[in-house]
């Protein structure tokens, strides 16, 4: 396959700077891209070496032109966010290879079944009673999907993925291998020594746009629902607890655990391996650093790191006088020697 | 369904103080009940606005009569732990939905397959050879069980769960999505370069009234057995390995992994991202605090929290003060330079 | 079963120290051990007590013969690493019991699938088009291979593994339950506010003889590889990010998460719940201490601990002290009230 810059500008809606007709045969890392690739230059560390990429035409910012970008001898297209224009032309050179249509002979399907058009349900696949999933719905083998669940189009489901009892799954969403949305809440009552299991009759909805990482685990809610909103990603080993909300945009590195009943805003950063206490309150665009452990609620734009959590700017701080603590010890202790010896010299008692 | 408040308290034990006759049509939560939901009131926190909520009836406990909850005009159903009756109500009003009962077509069964009256074993289950399960168990669809596994009565397995060979799992046991049972243990013999798996010949027994959250791994023992005691619940990605002893009604969060031969006791509650170390012994009524990283064996009752753990007690102070580090570094350099200065006066020298 | 001890020493390239004719019908652990089993000494603790084991033999290092075993009355035989000699031995008595060889009427296989002899294909097993498979494999119930995929000889993979297409996995490889094997990696562009989805090109490529835990997840590169390379063993709940590469012999404990594009080393060991930040490089031989944050490259050798990292000696006495900080705070109190009162005594300002 092959485009022209001519094209490729127009697709992304960028300005050309260099030959129309040269013809572009793939996407690559700014590394290893070949005359014939088009690559991407998002930060001024690559902006600078702009010279040393093969690459037949790069992708840069258009507040680079009063820079490095504009002595370069390349083909550029200048556009509002090159990685973006980036990830769009890798999709045409990689387009998704999503499996044949139909219904397979050796899936097992419940009674009112509804299905919009084009739907591929691969062999394995268990659906429910009164399940209804939307046009070119894909699920791939061994997608496991309870009754009365719904989903919206262009929805992909990998392997191995279980969708329980009356979730609400959004259009163009992804959910990768080995995920279980809807599964019951941590929710027992006690009587101080047994554990008495509380049934989860709510539900676990998911919106549009929303890509699920592998090996996920949404929990169903108590009452109500736990709800992901548009757009958010997570990556792998994320838990999110019952009665949690998660606002739109809102993105999850991996192995995080979100408790029940917490409610984080849009826009929200939450590094890898944070957890997140119970009937909280992130505020949108917060950012939450690696490792965080979120004991209260934490407010609009801030950003806090640490187990408590405090401001990062704090955390930075701390976190340069933890490894010299030893020798803060250390003055401490050649400090008290001295003032008891000023003690003694001036003849006052060692209170 | 309805259900007079009478029958409700005759089927929790409680006291009913109000009309018999009333009809209640669900159970709902304090702030989202209507006057035909029945909702409890178990802490101080909701029985000081006993008279906030439009439920139908509330229960309380027996500890809360002489206060708040006498001046309530409610229906009352007074019982020792309003959150257990709560639970049970609520189990009446949305019983389980399990599948229909049969064998599905679509199964593949092995030899010498023994089972009791009822069970439930959806499409796509694989069952090994010489395996037994109880009357009223339930397999949904995908789970896998090997060769040799026992399940008692009333067991319910999710889609999507492995069980592999020779486990033992007992009665009223739920098995949330996605988890494996009895997995090889991560042990090898070294040396010095490569690792030599050693095989893992032992089981995973899971007692009675055991509850396993979704994406779980429970290994196998080296020799002997891994062992989840009667009445224990886990949430979701909770790791157990090779030959760990988890005592009964002990409670696990999410993400939390228990490395080899550790032995758990009786009633312990483990928070969430908690890692304990191999070979150590937690005892009974020990609390872990979330993310703590436990290095050292816990003693009964104890409270810790921290990596590596420390008393409660001691870390809440600790916690207070890390923050406060970059403060107690100024106080201590201007310290420092008020002793110089002093010694200077005095004609001390500043060894 | 039964062997002769002679036969056990020549099997593992032993020196026996004892009775040639000794039968052996069971390898077990040092404590349980009866005078039918082989056990092994593998390090002084064990030496001491040799006298304490009920074993019919022992296996001990050749290192200890200046020592207690000397001393010893049982039948030994002295290897160099007893532990793996032990491990050999278990494989004898404990062969793996593979399913039967076949290819189960009841998986679905796609086009041009190419397949070694004795495999064994068990039912549910979904394959996809493209598909190569080595001699002697085994894939296990609910296995899902999708296009592409190549798997070496004698690999081993266990019910409700994933592995997406186009992933390379070697020879004598064994993957455990639950895992999920190139799903995407989690790479988004964004305009700021939303986040769209960057084609994952690459591919997984498994090198012989590694074992995966249950429950992992590897993602696929971006572009080229994620590479996990010969001999690696990984507990359960290890998540490796796209473009990451693990060198030979390394190993990880449970829960443990490696961010893009981080290169590790040989012979790496990663304690559970480690977490490793993107683009780093850790050194041959590193070791990184439980629960640890890496967010800097390790270099050769070095011992790490603490979030973020720091030499494990200085973290060491970093974490005495961190208990301590209450009463070091107590004591910089005391000091500063006895300048202050020296000052007012010399009468110098309180500046």
């Amino acid at each position: 396959m092959e485009i022209t810059l001519a094209d490729i500008a127009r697709k992304v809606g960028g300005e050309l700077r260099g030959e129309p007709q040269k013809r572009i045969r793939n996407a690559a890392p700014f590394d290893q891209a070949t005359s014939e690739d088009i690559t991407f230059a998002g930060s001024a560390k690559f902006l600078k070496k702009l010279n040393l990429t093969k690459a037949g035409a790069v992708f840069i910012p258009g507040s680079s032109l009063s820079g490095d970008a504009l002595t370069a001898t390349q083909n550029l297209i200048v556009v509002e966010h090159p990685q973006v224009a980036f990830a769009r032309i890798l999709n045409i050179f990689y387009p998704s290879s999503k499996p044949a249509i139909g219904i397979s002979q050796k899936a097992a399907i419940g009674k009112n079944f509804t299905s919009g058009l084009d739907v591929s349900i691969a062999p394995f696949v268990a659906i429910g009673n009164d399940v209804k999933i939307g046009t070119r719905v894909c699920l791939h083998p061994h997608v496991v999907i309870e009754d009365h669940v719904v989903i919206g189009n262009d929805t992909e489901i990998f392997p191995n993925v279980t969708i329980h009892k009356c979730s609400e799954i959004g259009a163009h969403v992804i959910i990768q291998s080995g995920t279980v949305i809807g599964s019951d809440g941590f929710g027992y009552a006690t009587d101080g020594n047994q554990y008495i299991k509380i049934r989860h009759t709510g539900i676990v909805q998911i919106d549009d746009d929303v890509e699920i990482g592998a090996c996920n685990t949404i929990d169903r809610a108590t009452f109500g629902k736990t709800w992901i909103q548009q757009g958010v990603k997570t990556d792998n080993f994320v838990h999110i607890a019952h009665n949690v909300t998660v606002g739109a945009n809102t993105v999850f590195a991996a192995l995080v655990g979100v408790s029940g009943s917490t409610t984080i805003g849009r826009n929200v950063i939450v590094a890898g391996q944070v957890g997140v206490s119970d009937h909280l309150k992130i505020g949108n665009g917060a950012i939450l650093g690696p490792q965080s452990g979120i004991a209260q609620s934490v407010g609009k734009g801030q950003v806090v790191s640490g187990s408590p959590e405090m401001p990062h700017r704090l955390w930075l701080r701390v976190q340069r006088i933890i490894p010299r603590l030893p020798l803060l010890r250390k003055k401490l202790s050649a400090i008290e020697k001295k003032v008891n010896k000023i003690e003694n010299k001036l003849g006052l008692s060692h209170d």
